[in-house]
């Protein structure tokens, strides 16, 4: 597998032609003046990508690239708004190296360098950010440390179920070898294929579980970071009242703080029993009613995605006035029929009709699963046609969730029609708690092209003032890297910022990490 | 209610007469020779406080009290030593002025006048620290700022299940406020009558939950926080990847960064189902395979407290060669008897026999519950009696437990035999994780009058050795204090620690908060 310098995944397993076909006739039915033109992207030698600024001295030599297709790689993310100008040709910031070390000590000797020469340091895992995390959007020459060369799990604890593990290893390699012990992280979000362990641990990554265990914090029982300041390892723990907590000042850190370069991990056994269903709702208002009251029932299902009507329908194939909620319990232990029988219950107590078994299985649950591994894939494709595809996500209290959704669907319909003229906006919950669910939207606009990243920043800027304004976050789980820091600051509490950059004056002194995520 | 200022809880719940020749009866079967005369507390004004070294300017002295009983039921907690140490009329640390604010702008201006006068502020709730928390160790003047005129529900939402609550209340005032809505934050820490929400925040208490909700930080929804540097409040936000969690700075801070004055805590239900079963084992390591395999399962039972044969035979009346496990599950939403079921059979094929039904109900879970109420006044009735009797927690990973538990009881054994001739250690499981137990050690044993508070303190520092060296954490509820700070310098990483205390610089730059507890 080659993976792509410019778009989403592996360039083999691109959109195809049957499959552009298909998605091109879907939005041409609904857009019969929209220009469906496909932008290839450019050959990354025709592009003035400037010569490094910087070189490693000769004891790292062996680990930089300064290829300039690898640069290119390494100098943007995954969102809409970097696939599109990556597609344009537009260079703006290019790390001068990438470096890949091999060991703890080749993470301690590039900050090393980097402090020495004044040169910054951006962590890059699997690339899949898609907040501008690893873009080196700085004046000053920049080396992009690519930890996927660290990709081993260590150790394995099987009586406590947990394992040692490098950082730079990526979703699917990790499982692998965690496989043999019939263990598994079962961590699963959107980028799993494309994301490292370091990765989801510096952004606070969503993972598969829809209730309970969301956050890879959760699964997170110590960590080693490298810092300018020296390394920092919290003891094995399963639970601790020692002070505030050493994991949770670097998860989320975003790089700003340390590189992370092993982990020990929670893992959970292979379930031996899953049982799912799908229900459909004849309103909205009725399906987050029961969403809520399962979310508060103690019952804690592995999936619990209530897709709204338009969600339902171009992602899952599905017809319901009031959305979808899709349910899935396992377990390891002990079959999960009791559970879902008492969701179901609790469901259909709102009105909620189970679809048909059958249905579940190869219906709602199954198509939404192949089109959320598609969907970024299919995301690049309709990019290159000048169609605006992109998310976003956040969280908020089910009290004002009703408000919040209205206000948020609200300027991002409003800006749609400004910008484009016209667009969709679906709504799903990929995780649920007690006090709140955590909202995902999917925008989908004809752009123009050329102006494409113009017209999504302002649709993304009429929203993030929507999520600000009603009291949302700005990310549940896709981080705040320098997209988001706008929105960031003004709602993390500025006492905190202060003190959050007072740790970082210690253990980066020279702030040479990752400049302009979080703070600085 | 009369609080006592030398010993626990209310002077009228002391042991009575019939409780105290019931105690002494028992321990006098086991120690014939031991001098059981009992030494009463010495009156406040027959000891010599010296007068207060400052005083709080006109706009601020109605929240001031500079009365000596006030004085010194406000320096120190409740710890065997504090108690010890009161009984002996041993005066050392005492604050100069207690302060009572009653809203959030006595607290930002007392700190303001404590900043200006370079006097130190220690934050205080219900005085139930145990580790050194509230006394003033250190030179020089102290204000004990004693938070429970702050002691109100502000805000109930129904829907979300939250309510922002005054950092001052008790446990049984918070609880009912919260009746009359139907909910409950379901955190009963032993002290719950006797300590505060702030407190618990500020320590990263444990409560009722023996898995999955276990601190109250997985209770807190958001805190406001009186700083220095300023007033921090995060968001009302149900899950969140916006940075590092400004939340969890401030769980654990022991005062050390500020004194919380709200949050919004995650609410429960309260419980309509309710099962609970005994199990007796014949060896003490299939009662922790079975424990581990049930914390494993996915059933989060609400209690799942492993006491170990002394620990049930003193605490529980119950003999049981390997020990008794209480199981209990709990729900407002559905019938937990499936729960129950499989945890029950989990425990059964690890050799385990469940009590009869009325055993369970009048026997081991309740005789637990009484006596888990009484203890803290037994250990007061015992201490005048010169009998040691104290405890101390923490929490290990599964793989290391045997290693642990076998080092840990050893040192304890070893060093009360040499202190004081015999001695007995027990254990429980208070909480249980899928990657670890937090084990809470009980040791009784007879002491010297006048020799108590050095006798222990031989016995805690050769325990705490234990704990350290063998991978576990200096406490897993009870927090740092002064008490077990050169443990924790152990545990903590150095690179966290600088960077803690970098935090703390930009919040406290004159270092007037609760000097001495976590760092400097």
């Amino acid at each position: 597998m080659t993976r792509s310098w410019w778009g989403w995944g592996d360039v083999e397993q691109r959109v195809g032609d049957a499959e552009a076909a298909e998605l091109v006739s879907r939005a041409a039915a609904l857009l019969p003046d929209h220009d469906f033109t496909v932008h290839e992207p450019p050959s990354p030698s025709s592009l003035s990508v400037a010569s490094p600024r910087v070189a490693l001295p000769t004891a790292l030599e062996a680990l930089a690239s300064t290829e300039v297709t690898d640069r290119l790689a390494h100098a943007r993310g995954k969102a809409f708004r970097d696939v599109v100008r990556n597609l344009e040709g537009r260079v703006e910031h290019v790390p001068d190296i990438v470096a890949r070390p091999r060991q703890e000590q080749d993470v301690v000797d590039l900050l090393d360098w980097c402090a020495d020469e004044q040169v910054a340091a951006v962590p890059y895992g699997g690339g899949s950010s898609v907040v501008g995390g690893v873009e080196p959007r700085f004046e000053g020459p920049a080396v992009s440390i690519d930890l996927t060369a660290m990709d081993q799990v260590l150790e394995i604890d099987r009586t406590s179920r947990a394992a040692r593990v490098q950082a730079g290893v990526l979703g699917p390699h990790l499982e692998d070898q965690l496989r043999p012990h019939e263990l598994t992280l079962r961590h699963f979000p959107q980028s799993f294929e494309f994301s490292t362990l370091g990765g989801w641990l510096a952004t606070r990554a969503g993972g598969h579980f829809a209730t309970l265990y969301t956050h890879i914090d959760d699964l997170t029982e110590s960590m080693r970071v490298v810092t300018p300041a020296g390394i920092s390892e919290s003891r094995r723990l399963p639970g601790s009242g020692a002070g505030p907590s050493p994991d949770r000042m670097f998860l989320g850190s975003e790089g700003s703080l340390g590189i992370i370069t092993e982990a020990w991990m929670r893992l959970q056994d292979r379930p031996h029993w899953q049982e799912t269903a799908s229900v459909t709702f004849k309103t909205y208002a009725r399906a987050v009613d029961a969403t809520r009251e399962i979310a508060q029932s103690g019952l804690f299902p592995t999936n619990c995605r209530l897709l709204d009507p338009m969600e339902a329908f171009l992602n899952a194939g599905i017809s319901a006035e009031g959305g979808v909620l899709v349910l899935a319990f396992e377990s390891a232990d002990h079959p999960v029929d009791t559970w879902l029988a008492r969701a179901v219950a609790i469901a259909e107590s709102h009105g909620g009709e189970v679809q048909a078994k059958r249905d579940a299985g190869d219906g709602a649950a199954s198509s939404w699963k192949s089109s959320f591994i598609r969907m970024p894939y299919q995301r690049d494709a309709m990019a290159q046609r000048s169609m605006i595809a992109e998310t976003f996500e956040t969280a908020c209290t089910w009290d004002r969730f009703e408000t919040f959704h209205a206000a948020v669907t609200g300027a991002a319909q409003e800006a749609l029609e400004r910008v484009c003229g016209i667009g969709v906006v679906t709504c799903r919950f990929t995780h649920v708690y007690p006090d709140g669910p955590a909202p995902y939207y999917g925008v989908y606009a004809p752009g123009r092209w050329g102006a494409l990243v113009e017209q999504w920043d302002e649709v993304k800027a009429a929203v993030s003032d929507a999520i600000i304004s009603n009291g949302g976050t700005i990310t549940h789980h896709h981080a705040v890297g320098r997209d988001h820091r706008p929105s960031y600051d003004l709602q993390r509490p500025d006492v905190f910022a202060a003190a959050f950059a007072g740790a970082k004056r210690v253990l980066d002194p020279e702030g040479i990490l990752n400049p302009g995520v979080l703070l600085g």
